[in-house]
């Protein structure tokens, strides 16, 4: 069965580890949810701590749908290619304006408040990440939905792309984990050390954003599950290196003697 | 030029990535030398804040080690696989003490201080991750030092264990990170958002943290870098996927036309 799964791809197994994802995304949204709503009096766009809470919900929400919009490239990886690739643009774009909702909430707390700016490594982080996504997401959009790149050029950059796709996500896992450890210790300077209910659920939230994140990270690179070529598609592929390799045959080599 | 040097695997360019990742991780640890020298009062074991203060130093220079223990398989990427295994296993020991030290340090001084362990997210991230390296490191050993896993369980095994030590390296990483901010907002929890010298000098370790780990990353995922097979050397070699891919040839896929 294990050998059987693995030779599907995304077949029983690999949809069980997607469903997995699923769950612990919209648990730690929701966690991020109860975190700002029972603890620290909910939402509002008033200047007040309670603008703040909208920072830290949008930006596991936007790391949430950031992460399934990598996974689209496995969960449709028997679809045509052009509607996946939009897809993987439109979802990133969604992620991209609820990050910057995140943003713009906790710049205009900070200014009704006279809180400084961007001094914490969690600033310095998470804003790096912010624009290196962006600047990630126009280079894709050059270079593979709007038809200007070179099939060569396009080659050139996929496995780039895909590097820094990857090194944005851990970046943006890696800043919520920042944001969460500051917030805790703005929050209970003197009581986070007694494992009081609050410091204990922010703590699970930060392990489910690692688990999602090591989850997601698993699918999108374990060669198994890779989006297998489709020659008659696109014949001009950048993919053209897949046909080359055995993992991407319906037998892949793991289950070679 | 650009095509020549990565048809050369780790030619001329792949050589300089070698060698800003060692200056990067070299000034990191000097960095946190100095943190801890010049603003926190250098290092003892005494129980005191000096005990403490081995603690950052050790994790810094354990996360160095570890990095260089991965990337020896693509520096000595054309010499016997044997003995760089054993090298990559060796580092990976120092890399281990020295992390076992730095926990040593810190639960040694929380003890004497009356301080209580385990209650915040770095150190729920630290201390897992330091079970997951131990454990990766007894089944590397078991599986590809130790003569007994079949060719077949190890070629099932590899790419668990190649993800899993990439994983590891971005959560202590990550577990470092969450350890900087929890020091600034302990040490100054008043003047960190004041850009004073010391707050500025953890950020930017931090940031050289991140630099250190994303260009190792690029390093070691990087097909063209990877190791070329060896079939004289290992003919039940577990690498036998990599026989028929073309990116393992001298001319990779992207040098293609």
């Amino acid at each position: 069965m294990e050998s059987g799964s693995q030779s599907e791809g995304l077949g029983a197994f690999g949809w069980w580890l997607v469903a997995v994802s699923q769950a612990l995304g919209m648990s730690m949204v929701v966690l991020t949810g109860v975190w700002m709503g029972q603890y620290h009096g909910g939402f509002s766009w008033d200047g007040s701590a309670h603008q703040f809470n909208i920072h830290p919900f949008c930006m596991v929400l936007g790391l949430f749908l950031y992460g399934d919009g990598v996974l689209v490239y496995r969960v449709f990886r028997n679809e045509s290619k052009r509607p996946v690739k939009m897809l993987h643009a439109l979802i990133h774009v969604m992620s991209m304006i609820i990050f910057l909702i995140g943003i713009v909430a906790v710049f205009g707390f900070h200014s009704s408040n006279k809180i400084p700016d961007m001094y914490s490594l969690h600033s310095w982080c998470g804003l790096a990440t912010f624009i290196g996504f962006c600047i990630q997401w126009l280079m894709g959009f050059g270079f593979f939905l709007f038809p200007v790149a070179s099939a060569w050029l396009r080659a050139w950059y996929l496995p780039l792309h895909k590097f820094f796709g990857v090194l944005m996500f851990a970046l943006m896992t890696m800043s919520c984990l920042l944001g969460i450890t500051e917030k805790l210790l703005f929050a209970l300077p003197s009581t986070y050390s007694k494992f009081l209910p609050e410091g204990v659920l922010a703590n699970c939230l930060g392990v489910l954003l690692l688990l999602f994140a090591a989850l997601l990270g698993y699918l999108v690179t374990r060669e198994e599950y890779r989006r297998p070529p489709n020659p008659e598609e696109e014949p001009l592929s950048v993919h053209f290196k897949t046909l080359n390799e055995e993992a991407a045959s319906p037998r892949g080599s793991l289950t070679s003697p």
